[in-house]
């Protein structure tokens, strides 16, 4: 049993993580921390969640939290956690952080797209970018673990095979995303409220969306050479879901076969991902799950690939990886808590 | 060509308002107050609006305002425009408040349901409450109109012919209403983001609803005793819209035929209703317009009438309704600027 | 471990019924049947379900099928049940129907609203009607189990207490309800089209929809006496959900105390019921769990009471009562295979 | 005043239409005619309409009501105009085809991508792309005129100037679109149920949509060489709205001055299109009107233009722009009966 914390326990993001955890096999959640709501019960800001998490919001006090659990998590607006992380917390307890500080392993690309200074640049090369597929032997000897934004999960997934296996010209890439608007947390500004996004489909962030050097750092990886990625979110009037519909010249001699046997080589055995091939994944098909759904169509007139990828974003783009990596660093079973099978089919 | 202003210009209401003053073809909007945005062009805030209204927002200065314009639209939280209005600014232009300050003419009514003082209570005698069908005659000569609230005209619209007619129990009526989320206005709260709203329903003010006190006032006019009411509002996960779902209990004898005949009796000349007998409204088929539809079924089983009716509410029930009365008060055609026709079927 | 079968398994309420007893513990699902896609894989019509349910569709064969089965699960449309049920096949198996065939134990009642024949009204004395709450030990015991409808089972649950306890005028009883739009089925109609129901809201069924005689037979039995009851189902652009408004007035002498009293005496000892007081249910608190939240307010204006219940209307008002009823009737824990945690707050 | 006509009036383009031309100051509505509501008034399926067009639905006989119409307007499947019209018909009257039987003017190209023989491949020569602010002078002297697809009109006006100008690199375009779900018409499947659509977002047609060719062929006139895009369309759960995402490398040389220029060049004058700069369009923007509204995006990190259009598809989209198309062809002001500003706001 794991006595398990959350900081930053009332955002989306949070919330999905504390209705993960208090259903884990493996887990004692024993400390609830929220920035507004300090004092009153999680489950009064929840009251889905009355009887099965009633604890008393606490102040968000890292130092202190550190000495109460053996993994904390942390969802907090960016900037945030890199201030509080210290390399004496990390002795103590397993840090894994929702939020952007740790995803980047250089510090100047940080400061490049987030206009602001790291706060403990130092901790930078002990994190590990915990996109759980892809990181396993990483994640499981690391205390400090970045856990991969929504887009990000997404989008690498969906194109990771593609890439190391040389199928694609890595010039020619192009993600178009689109996200639910839980994606924008649970911020009380007029962009996000009901009829400012209700009836209306648009794009933002575009070209400098914060999301972009993420998947350009891990893509580029195992690409094994820099590549640059053109990465566009859209906001669709639904709560949940992520779809990115990522496209791509193909390499001479490169056809469905080789696309095909690329996907099923990364990801036959995988838990978590549904290879769906030409069948495309749409949003409701993943929705209240940690699946990854991911199909695809080559286009002989364009010789480009369409891939296509559906993951639930405060699930496999949130909440759920985080339990995900927190399975491998403890040594649970992957799928602890994370049911596969949908609760509901609509 | 009357000029004409509004004061709170930049909400859901004021923006309505704005949509249908810059089409109306005896208006000149001159001026446009905003507490959040002055020095901003109206269509930074409403893009769609680009090329319709560009006007630069001023402070809301009603003094001043008075001076440049015949009428001004005052579409503010509750408790304002009582503090603004003074005998002077009567003198010289006509206030059409889209705000609850001048709708009760009790001021301990007011008091009591808005747990705050009257600002200006020597002007409620002077203030005629603006439902237009009901009061066309003390509109056309009133300088300080109070436009109704939109569960308030709805509901009084539904039930006026029933109560008036003396055909219902006037201690049975329960009004059970729901809107759109426009009716939450645009202010940034928790409560009103779209991932709090969307995918569910809720009842919410029950039993303390602030246009209950307007309702009871207006039906036990036309009852000619005082009734009291119950109101429940509900929210809908859309944008527009007002459903009053009205029941009462049938006075002996009375039946269809008599409930048909009222309706007939009090609306059938009526431009702005529109009848429907028993094929119910629904709210999209009023969305967009100024209109109110009716429909009714009696029941021999209970000896009920339940009457329905459906209005867009910031039409109707805010913007549309405060241009029928300044038509009313100014002479123009009562339909000038107000198409009785939808521009789109969806 | 009890095998199962599914007739009708793939409209909204069968396909959630499946995704329940593929997680059940002590269930194997071994048959599923429907009506358009036989010789399909379930997971070829809900792809969510890929993994978790790839059974082949089979003919809807009940005579075969209640020989491979110990309890088989119909969600067919109305009529058809009573056609197919016999005595031999409730020798050999549990029936517990999702449809409304076996809910009225009077079938001149059952002709007089559904404008039909029942096929098998001799069966009517051995049905059980499965309000699992009210109905334990005869659930326990039968073997032609009527699951209850979405609408009832809210609206019974949430008057139950004030009935039984003599605390309401049974004269004044009004049930105003609104359903998500999956209570209207799988079916492929104009007004289930997305952009029918989109942005709108509606009542239908206007004094003749088809809950109002279950409603009124169960509550009469727990008044002891016959009574009628005005119920008014609406329409609420979401998937999920039903919240039913409940009006009545209270008897002399009775007020907050004794409403509290009454709904602490049935049901505070309730695994599937949350009393939420003065705290108002909205339909997302119960989102994807078979949970009834009860809220309710007493106004000493009116004498009234509104009380609100709020269920998942495919959940606790479908596929999760039934398994709920299955639980108790083959003595597993109540709350097996349905997790009183929602898995998400959104 | 011109008469019209209307066939295939009940679907979501064909309301739309109507609703446009009830509302037009120079046309006479006389004739319209339904596949399946023969014999029923237009609003008693249009509620919203009552009072507006309480036209009888006629059979749908295009010989007969060329006899009546000095313009028809077609809204019907693929496949059903080109058996249709004739060169009898063009002669008495102007024929406006809001389908794609002549959008192709390459009958071989219709067969590939509609998988069926052209019904009247003799007319096609005879027939205009009626992308109206790109073909006004052939317009204005047609009698068939074929009304564009909704996403082909998005994606062409925002690419045009890019195109033409010779800024980007022709093998490069991606189109990337959504769009709500009146695209899908008013058709009775499965797919287009709420439940279906609401909260999901997913791709559909990916490489094979019939809108690619029109596109090509419209991209590849302004190029003056043939060119290909990839264009993927996708669903939003929304009533109306399309927003184009068009991304394209640029030239050398070619930079946010020159796509500005081209774009000024191109629409500075025009009524129907908002350039919005770098201010990017929303739906919601455009929503009830017959604008385009363009911005755009240079990314230096990816020397690529990210250009996003958005267009009300049933009004730019279908109906709007055929009644434009109607006021060049007879030669009213272009925006006759086409307000370009919005009703309202939300």
């Amino acid at each position: 049993m794991v006595t398990a914390g959350v900081i930053g326990s009332t955002g989306y993001a949070g919330a999905q993580l504390v209705s993960l955890l208090v259903n884990h096999p493996h887990v004692s959640l024993t400390y609830l921390a929220s920035h507004s709501y300090v004092g009153k019960r999680f489950s009064s800001i929840y009251p889905s969640m009355e009887g099965s998490c009633d604890l008393v919001l606490e102040e968000e006090d890292l130092e202190k939290a550190s000495k109460r659990c053996s993994v904390l998590f942390l969802a907090l607006p960016h900037g945030l956690a890199s201030k509080l992380v210290t390399p004496e917390i990390l002795k103590r307890c397993v840090v894994i952080d929702l939020g952007s500080d740790y995803r980047l392993s250089d510090a100047s690309v940080y400061t490049q797209w987030y206009k602001c200074e790291h706060g403990s640049a130092n901790l930078l090369k002990e994190a590990v970018y915990g996109l759980s597929e892809l990181k396993r032997k990483e994640v499981s000897q690391a205390n400090l673990i970045a856990n991969p934004g929504c887009y990000t999960t997404c989008s690498i997934l969906t194109l990771a095979p593609l890439v190391a296996e040389n199928l694609i010209d890595t010039t020619s890439i192009i993600i178009d995303s689109a996200s639910g608007v839980t994606g924008a947390g649970r911020v009380e500004k007029t962009d996000s409220l009901f009829c400012e996004c209700n009836e209306s489909f648009k794009a933002y962030g575009v070209t400098n969306h914060r999301h972009t050097p993420e998947i350009e750092q891990e893509l580029s990886a195992l690409a094994g050479e820099k590549l640059i990625v053109q990465f566009t979110p859209h906001l669709v009037p639904m709560n949940r879901g992520i779809l990115s519909t990522c496209y791509a010249n193909l390499k001479e001699g490169v056809g469905e076969e080789e696309i095909r046997a690329a996907y099923m080589k990364w990801y036959a055995q995988e838990n978590f991902i549904r290879l769906m091939g030409s069948t495309l994944p749409e949003t409701r098909f993943v929705r209240n799950t940690n699946t990854t759904a991911i199909g695809w169509k080559v286009d002989p007139r364009t010789r480009r690939v369409i891939a296509i990828g559906a993951i639930d974003n405060l699930i496999k783009g949130a909440g759920g990886q985080a339990v995900q990596n927190m399975n491998i660093r403890f040594g649970f079973a992957e799928n602890s808590g994370l049911a596969t099978s949908v609760v509901n089919p609509l």
